[in-house]
């Protein structure tokens, strides 16, 4: 299934995408797309629904950020090897965690607002992992039985607001509007093996990065056994699981930051598509 | 006013403290203590009650933290120019700032459970910082009308999780049970000068830290306005605003970390006290 959530900001429903790319209104059955409602005995119920019986969503709404009400969006940070090599940097020796505050995430296609005083705005394509039940200490052969499904992140960053305000990452990447979300939540029976799957963002329409989680230094079953053994992990949480090559940061001869008015589209294989505007703040 | 929340985790209820130490229950008047309730209007509303006709809560029930529902738990690190001094670390140009993962707030006497494989867990009494009003851009000048009030949060930190795990804080603040809030909100009125409080952490009833909000690098009004150019604050967010010296860390001849039956004790002047004690995880 691939679970999202349409409307505007604040008053979003949940539907879901059927096969044939219409939105289908999940109201009478769940009251929002959120923790409580993503554990295999849920999902299960929504799976024998009758899709072509739940009520088609006319036009062309906004979408919400695909998971709505979780306690934590957890990001791992240098977690691609090729991405490593290109800025030159050692592979860490276990998953580096920061946090993006919970006030950043957007829907997919919302904009994306640079605040005031900010010139270093960058883009990083990830995939996003939905927990689905609680999870603590659990091991790496079970970790992704926790996953309710997957989603595509772009964790937006000030790159100065990162590493020139004293420390820690998490004050460049939690402005608001900085975590784009979805478009839905592509439960996990969907995506076989979440370790191979394609990637890409365009700004403007060039290609800025591509790659493959194929690359990464900590699959999703090592990160979340590693955070579970750390903190309990609840359902609804969202770990985004770092980036491919291609980073603005990274581009030589000279780094390359964002602009108003630029787009990005950014897309993961079997994940859907966002697109989103940046703009200043007023 | 001294605004808490009551009872079981999970079903606790408002309430607040009146001037003989008595719990009135307002559940009558607000559902929760949550930032939808910590505007200037509805504290105002709150204040205009005879506290007297209010119910009077039987026996000694647990205490939930002071806050419920917030988005974000933002943390300052190194704050204290004694506690910089004492470390031997130079002070920052910024308010460090982390996060501390929502799922880690307890009740200000709720136990602090060590994870497994922890051996170096570590106290740190702080000023807690409740915003009452959405914050975006403020200035220094305008800073503490938009905090609702303070209360006590000891900042539990792990630090071989928090230094020895591959970058960034956060793993070792972020452990389940790491954040015990309250006892209660205080609300600003009540608060007049947030920068003369003293402070203290005991350990078996021996004194551990002992400071002042005095010797702070950053006051709460620079960081308000700080934090606020990097994202927006919304009502019941908590930012901890960093510890004074005597950590365990720092203890010499050797660190000293805490073990299991250990009991901590934690003051703020006018904020009331907590009384934690630790066991390890099962």
């Amino acid at each position: 299934m691939k679970l999202l959530r349409y409307g505007e900001v604040g008053s979003e429903k949940p539907g879901l995408m059927d096969g044939d790319g219409v939105i289908r209104d999940l109201s009478a059955h769940v009251d929002d797309i959120t923790g409580a409602m993503l554990g295999d005995a849920s999902l299960d119920k929504l799976r024998a629904l009758d899709t072509a019986s739940l009520p088609a969503v006319e036009g062309n709404p906004r979408l919400g950020a695909c998971v709505a009400g979780f306690s934590k969006f957890m990001c791992i940070g240098l977690n691609y090897s090729d991405h490593a090599a290109e800025s030159g940097l050692a592979v860490p020796d276990h998953p580096i965690l920061f946090m993006k505050a919970n006030s950043a995430i957007v829907g997919p296609n919302d904009d994306v607002v640079m605040p005031r005083g900010s010139t270093h705005t960058d883009w990083e394509v990830e995939l996003g992992v939905v927990i689905g039940k609680e999870a603590k200490y659990v091991s790496e052969a079970d970790a992704l039985d926790y996953v309710a499904g997957y989603c595509v992140c772009n964790d937006v960053s000030e790159r100065h607001f990162q590493t020139q305000l004293s420390g820690n990452w998490t004050k460049g990447k939690s402005c608001d509007t900085f975590g784009p979300t979805g478009p839905w939540l592509v439960t996990r029976d969907e995506v076989p093996d979440p370790q191979s799957l394609g990637m890409w963002l365009d700004v403007n329409g060039t290609r800025m990065q591509t790659g493959s989680t194929a690359t990464m230094i900590f699959t999703v079953a090592q990160i979340i056994a590693h955070l579970s053994g750390l903190m309990t992990l609840h359902p609804g949480d969202v770990i985004s699981t770092g980036t491919p090559p291609g980073v603005g940061m990274g581009m030589k001869p000279e780094p390359v930051y964002l602009n108003s008015d630029d787009k990005m589209d950014v897309w993961i294989e079997g994940l859907g598509q966002q697109t989103q505007m940046v703009r200043e703040d007023a």
